[in-house]
């Protein structure tokens, strides 16, 4: 399955979503991150300084997980390949922030730039273990 | 650093952790898991006909991420390699029933069999965003 179901498509509304990369070690590092939806998939902007986007930029592979944080026997899985472009103007960043109410690039250094990343799906795994 | 600071050791007692592995096409899964505390990291009991089970016998590489649900901004990360051990007379899947109140046992099917997973630290986060 590389769609989301119906089930679980609210999950997309979700703050925010545990984002899986492989470290230079080969093991899988994880952090909490904002995203937004993009059509039958998410996007994300990362700051190029991240160890997450080093990450990608040399192993593509990667999986976005939403829990559900008020029922956490529900989530989405979205396991897929990276797919990397340059936010030309911050178009991406300010879309992501407009969903945020902050500006994102206030967290950025002087000369840090952005990409966007979105995830071509391989697998998606909508999971309710209660059901 | 791959040890728990006192900051997050209130996360230990979380319901829920997501468990990242690395599946044979190299990429990461996720799922959402039942663990115990188990001194300086953290124990979980696999039923060895799961996917994850068969991902950490072939890379022991894992990463346990623990999330505080009711402030999704802070969480534990505890990166490292399964230590998988028989779980002789069930006697762990018996604890980890316990912390749950519920025979995780009965999931299984006859013939199944349960190993018990520690995870060996290589480096632990204790992240809170807001903070």
């Amino acid at each position: 399955m590389t769609t989301i179901p119906a089930s679980h498509l609210d999950l997309l509304q979700s703050p925010v979503a545990t984002f899986a990369t492989i470290g230079p070690d080969g093991r899988p590092q994880l952090s909490e991150i904002w995203f937004l939806a993009d059509g039958d998939s998410v996007a994300i902007s990362l700051n190029t300084t991240r160890q997450k986007t080093k990450n990608l930029l040399e192993r593509p592979a990667c999986c976005l997980f939403i829990l559900d944080l008020a029922d956490p026997q529900r989530y989405l899985e979205i396991r897929g390949d990276a797919e990397v472009s340059a936010d030309v103007d911050g178009v991406f960043v300010d879309r992501v922030g407009e969903k945020y109410g902050v500006n994102l690039r206030d967290y950025d250094q002087p000369g840090d730039e952005r990409i966007v990343v979105r995830i071509a799906p391989s697998r998606i795994n909508a999971v309710n273990m209660a059901g």
